[in-house]
């Protein structure tokens, strides 16, 4: 890559969109830190899809250069470094609770609580904003 | 990979999307199938973004494997393959829809029409059935 500017394929919206998380592993981590409260990164490391170190340090920097993360040391913790997700980022929750609902409807061996489902379908608007203010816990909406 | 089925990474919807579609170009096909009436081959390799000929058709290979997309073809058009949307395929639709807006409101050199975010926005539902019917029609909708 030369020049300062990534070359762009063009300026279609979902072309934009998979320029930045168009990969197996991107969404995996806005997904760790909209439903699964973590913000540390050891505790994506220990997702299930077992990310390896590299990359995600590399998806970690590419958020964080995109504005879709922020990267902060809390001061109560050790100085350990916590991921959030700004507004930008946050915007991407609908399209990862479609990603959801499209998941658990055409896999068989789905791990989707059937009431979360329901729950997308019936107050899509109400989740969202909760998932967004972070008050959201899917601990209590497993089976 | 050994063995028919290939090994999942996990049982997360998410997850399940990404195995699926986590690249850079399986929703550029999806999309040009969709909002761009494109039906043929050599119709989806002209599109902006240049995708490959071999990847286009690994692509088109997998999504008519994972029963997204059908291939028929069309005795009225010198048996040249056509390209479809299952149900399965069509119910990406509001994932694309979603990745529409948000790429949209974050791009600055963005080429969605206003209007059609302004329709994505308000009458979601209605346009969602009129793309699965394949009765929409992009140009009417261009600023």
């Amino acid at each position: 890559m030369t020049g300062k500017e990534k070359t762009r394929r063009s300026d279609c919206p979902i072309n934009f969109s998979l320029e930045l998380f168009g990969d197996r592993w991107t969404l995996l981590v806005i997904r760790d830190l909209v439903f699964n409260g973590k913000k540390h990164f050891r505790e994506i490391l220990a997702s299930t899809e077992k990310i390896s170190t590299n990359i995600l340090a590399d998806r970690l920097k590419r958020l964080e250069e995109n504005g879709i993360i922020s990267r902060q040391t809390a001061p109560d913790s050790g100085r350990e470094v916590i991921y959030r997700l700004t507004e930008k980022g946050s915007d991407l929750i609908p399209i990862l609770l479609e990603m959801t609902r499209w998941g658990a409807k055409y896999d068989k061996h789905t791990g989707a609580p059937a009431s979360f489902i329901k729950l997308i379908e019936a107050e899509r608007e109400r989740l969202t904003e909760e998932l967004k203010s972070g008050d959201f816990n899917m601990e209590g909406n497993e089976d």
